[in-house]
């Protein structure tokens, strides 16, 4: 067994508020597995949307609007004690953040088989009460709830973990995958999007919109991608079957070239906002508008005329099923996704992986690598 | 075979706009079965939200807030060619309207087989291409695409119709059922409503809620009944596990009582509008919220950021699987529903029915009875 250091390096976000929240430590202790868990020494994890709403308190019902413009300085509105996670009470600082470490495990707490020593590793990140495993009244997540990945080590119970068999992924690669794909293919699995839909997604440049590309073209659907005209050719080599770029207003030219009809079948959404009157205006009837994000607003208009008179369904998509993430392993190992990885950065400059994720200029994933 | 005379007594609406376009005619002419279709000699019909919203144009986009209080007059925004009808065309008028006939079947059109006549009937509202009887957009509704119950006579398709044995069920009872039992019903079905539920019903006195309340019941639901204070005694008297008056404040009490938590799995609303918030507001994690109608206004705020975290399904609920229908008629037979028939009036008293319906001072369900 490999020497367990006491201190490590690790980013620290000490409450909410701006990039002077989120420190460097050097020092900082070692966790200990506690019985079902693993130590995992972490060799890479992904940045997400939710390190920075987490960060800054967006969750906290007094924020309105899109985040990434709050993202440097904080929120006034928003104290330590808000209720700014994902399970029912606040943060507890100091907390590591970061959901999508790739790693190995390098300890073992009580009842771990040996058998767990070595293992390469990437985590689901819903926290669960494991005999009420879908109490959605018992869930947190990994890097909210629980110290995450932005640490040289972390520790998860191996029921939250997937051994994972993918030698041409690179561990920054893998690092690209848990928070976003989990996401992506939890939207598609609640909406049940097959080969007969069309579906359209927003926000295609990013992590869960890049996702959702590969995961529908997966199930056979068509699909099109919805992004900004400067990402429009890096989306494009996704395989989308059409693009939207922002700003364009024959929606239903593209839309028809696609499907032969002026609609889609499944709208998959992270961005909310402004756009989601336009989303609504080509939904078919019957047609699914699934949701797990609302970077560009929170606050909607929605006609219940027309939600029943078109029988549409509008699904909130975030606590997914184990088996979602079981399937997605299955996935990796059968090469049917790849990975997008977009940019890697140390540890050190996790202020800037922030600076750059926000400016949004990127398609795919960044990841922070670890020190060894 | 009966005399089938030539011309009969109908309310025919003449147009979009205020009680002066309902129009009673006694010397219209009585239509001709095609074929797989019916003659059915009308007994009773009942009175429903679609009448009177299709009347005044509500279903037009350019209408908005509640339509009771416009229906006396109509609206100035709509016109008669105004897409204001269930399908994705305006109404042609002249129209019968008329959702829920009980009646007979007296002549058969083409291909249909002498075992019909006779037949004691009611109807699947829903009009189908039966070659694809789910496809949505090629649906209409029975009164509205296609001429109703209001008359002494009316023709359906044989797959429209149900052959109902149920002795003990009055002609006038049986026509409380078609339009709000099925809206109901499919409710409870596309929201999944099992005995692990406890359901928050709007407007349970209504034709739709006091249904949802029978038939939630029936699936071994909980169930707490929102209503006003002065029908809170006969809303009662249909079994709901608790009541909430309109205006009372402590709802979380209540479902307390009820389920030990302060929130509920499941919201059927009818009514939209202002009471929505409060609605979503009790909503438990994993909540479905399910509506068919918005008498209350039609435009509501949604925070996309609750629907997601929160994993919520907004769902609406119109067109149903056929087999929605054909399991109220086992309902029916079976004695596990019972009518609530508040009042009946003849087709001459029309205006004066639709009246009443608006004051919403009875529990159940308005009938027309048609003349001999």
């Amino acid at each position: 067994m490999q020497d367990i250091p006491k201190t490590m390096s690790a980013a620290v976000l000490t409450g909410h508020g701006g990039y002077e929240r989120l420190e460097l430590h050097h020092d900082w202790p070692v966790p200990t597995p506690q019985a079902g868990e693993v130590l995992i020494k972490v060799a890479a994890c992904g940045v997400n949307n939710t390190d920075i709403n987490t960060r800054i308190g967006w969750y906290d019902d007094s924020v309105e609007g899109d985040s990434s413009s709050k993202a440097a300085d904080g929120l006034d509105s928003v104290s330590d004690d808000s209720v700014a996670g994902w399970g029912n009470t606040g943060i507890h600082f100091p907390r590591i953040q970061g959901a999508d470490p790739c790693g190995r495990v390098i300890a073992l707490g009580d009842g771990v088989l040996q058998d767990w020593l070595g293992s390469r590793v990437i985590t689901d990140n819903w926290l669960r009460d494991w005999n009420e495993p879908m109490n959605l009244n018992k869930t947190g997540y990994y890097g909210s709830e629980r110290d995450g990945g932005f640490a040289q080590y972390t520790t998860m119970p191996i029921l939250n973990l997937g051994q994972i068999n993918a030698p041409d992924w690179t561990d920054e690669e893998l690092a690209t995958l848990s928070c976003s794909y989990n996401t992506a293919e939890g939207m598609l699995e609640r909406s049940g999007v097959s080969e007969k839909d069309t579906v359209l997604i927003t926000g295609a440049s990013g992590g869960v919109g890049s996702a959702l590309i590969q995961l529908a073209k997966r199930r056979g659907a068509k699909i099109i991608a919805l992004t900004s005209a400067s990402k429009a050719d890096q989306v494009a080599a996704l395989g989308p079957d059409a693009l939207i770029r922002r700003g364009q207003d024959n929606w239903s030219d593209v839309i028809r070239s696609v499907n032969g009809t002026d609609k889609v079948s499944v709208t998959a959404d992270v961005v909310g906002g402004p756009v989601f009157a336009d989303l609504m205006s080509v939904l078919a009837r019957g047609g699914r508008y699934v949701t797990s994000g609302a970077i560009g607003g929170k606050k909607v208009e929605v006609d219940i005329s027309h939600l029943y008179l078109f029988d549409w369904s509008l699904i909130g998509s975030t606590i997914n099923e184990p088996y979602v993430f079981r399937n997605l392993l299955n996935y990796i190992e059968n090469n049917e996704i790849k990975p997008l990885l977009a940019q890697t950065y140390p540890l050190e400059k996790i202020h800037e992986a922030q600076a750059a994720f926000l400016e949004k200029k990127h398609v795919g994933k960044l990841v922070i690598t670890l020190p060894e």
